[in-house]
């Protein structure tokens, strides 16, 4: 069993990848919650829904979120009627987030609900949030604290940040699920995600390093030099007092990484990294690059 | 000036007609809001939504509810997802609930965000609900209490009901555009909507019985004999100790109503009414009643 650690973007693309070695039945995915809010009101988990997406064969490739094909009347008439939603929701991806909230509403947790929205879409790889505590990522910005959606995609990343905060009622637990499926993979794998809004709320949640640490991880990094492939991940290294490089992705990841995949035009030097080509433009190269890594995992 | 009484249905296909006699600028509705509802998330107000449409010259006048043309693209994913909704919401009519739901939860009046989604549709009548106040019309049946709109809708009327009761957590006050539109017009029109549950809550908003009794009022029977023409007055009328005819709705009335319409067709005899075709099953029965009621304003 491989388990991966994942954002919306960088590790969705090379689950994409794994997919051709991996029986989907053999993945487990924990997936970043702290983007999730509540929109036009209902339950958006961008990263859950690409990765439910992903597996269910509907996701939107060009994008990597929503639903391929979707429309978007709902969206496009509340324009009309003066009532703005600043993320794009489609008229399908819609009825997840009313499903989710529905759920959430009658009591059921996070990871039950996303159970069934996977059970519904035919998905059969186990797609885990991270926790079942609420808990959102805000940046600190010039114009005071923004939640991530609102920087990220009402204001396209165009504020200054100076820093980042994660915000919960009670200090966020992974699920027994997440833990369950850490401690028994025979790898974790984390992929090109951002290192502070996608896999640092994963690395936050109680019990995710400690069971890291007695297993064997990969990490591949998502910079090449100090720029990220895609993202903000820049900027928020920058808040949060890391080198936006893959040095400081290996900071983050220190207690418990064993291998670091870098892209091979990644000049910054990682003593005993595996230099790799990480740029996953097609589906082709998601499969050359998860082949590699898979091959690392056996290796050992 | 004309002010009207409306349910979502009778009323409604009265005003149709009389949008050929009187300018929409000429002409205020006092809707029913008791059969309001929060639905995936957002804010439902049927009655509301059938006089706005109307006026915007979209409302399906096939069905009487909902925008003519509209899909129901998320509506029939919610049942693929195992999250029926027991609505059918369209994909334009879910984003006058979104933009509706959202302009409350900021903190707007019902009236306030109903005259904006109106200025939104380029509607120029006045669509007024008739009290600010959350209230609801509940149902008790043989298996306990029901939402008027799940009694209706979800089970299709088809419960025993033994009464009849309004739900607000304080006393409901007729807003002051109610009560100006009422004392400013000409005449007040209350359509052949069903007495209970229509034109019922509107009555119990402090304030309008009083506004009422100094105005000229005509009220429609929406009865023929001991039969409504369409929906579930009778049953509701029983139930509240009624007469299921044109004389349980004048004893309704009798405090207010200066001229009865009955169809011609109805055997029950009703002292001074005036007896016209009231059934409006197209578009030029609808204008011909209106034409008649009209006159019978002038008359006076």
């Amino acid at each position: 069993m491989i388990t991966f650690l994942s954002g919306g973007t960088g590790t969705p693309k090379l689950i994409r990848g794994m997919r051709a070695y991996v029986d989907d039945r053999e993945i487990a995915v924990v997936v970043n919650t702290a983007e999730d809010i509540w929109l036009s009101g209902n339950h958006l988990s961008p990263d859950i829904d690409t990765v439910l997406y992903l597996f269910a064969g509907i996701l939107n490739t060009e994008t990597w979120w929503g639903i391929r094909g979707d429309t978007f009347l709902t969206h496009e008439e509340l324009l009309r009627l003066g009532e703005e939603e600043y993320i794009a929701v489609g008229d399908l991806d819609r009825a997840v987030h009313i499903a989710r909230a529905a759920m959430l509403n009658r009591g059921l947790s996070l990871t039950s609900a996303t159970a069934r929205l996977a059970s519904s879409m035919g998905v059969r790889a186990r797609v885990l949030p991270m926790t079942d505590t609420p808990v959102a990522t805000w940046v600190q910005t010039d114009a005071g604290p923004l939640h991530f959606q609102e920087y990220w995609v009402k204001y396209r990343g165009k504020r200054n940040i100076t820093g980042v905060m994660r915000r919960s009622e009670e200090p966020p637990q992974a699920t027994r699920e997440v833990l369950d499926a850490i401690r028994s993979s025979d790898a974790v794998i984390i992929g090109p995600s951002n290192p502070i809004t996608s896999i640092g709320p994963i690395l936050g949640c109680e019990g995710v390093r400690d069971a890291l640490k007695k297993q064997d991880v990969i990490s591949v990094s998502p910079f090449i030099g100090n720029e990220p492939v895609s993202g903000p991940a820049k900027a928020l290294m920058e808040a949060s007092g890391y080198e936006p490089n893959s040095a400081g992705m290996q900071r983050l990841y220190k207690d418990f990484c064993d291998i670091v995949v870098q892209d091979i035009r990644d000049p910054v030097r990682i003593e005993g990294s595996v230099q790799l080509d990480t740029i996953m433009s097609n589906k082709e190269k998601s499969i050359q690059l998860a082949g590699e890594i898979i091959s690392l995992v056996t290796q050992k």
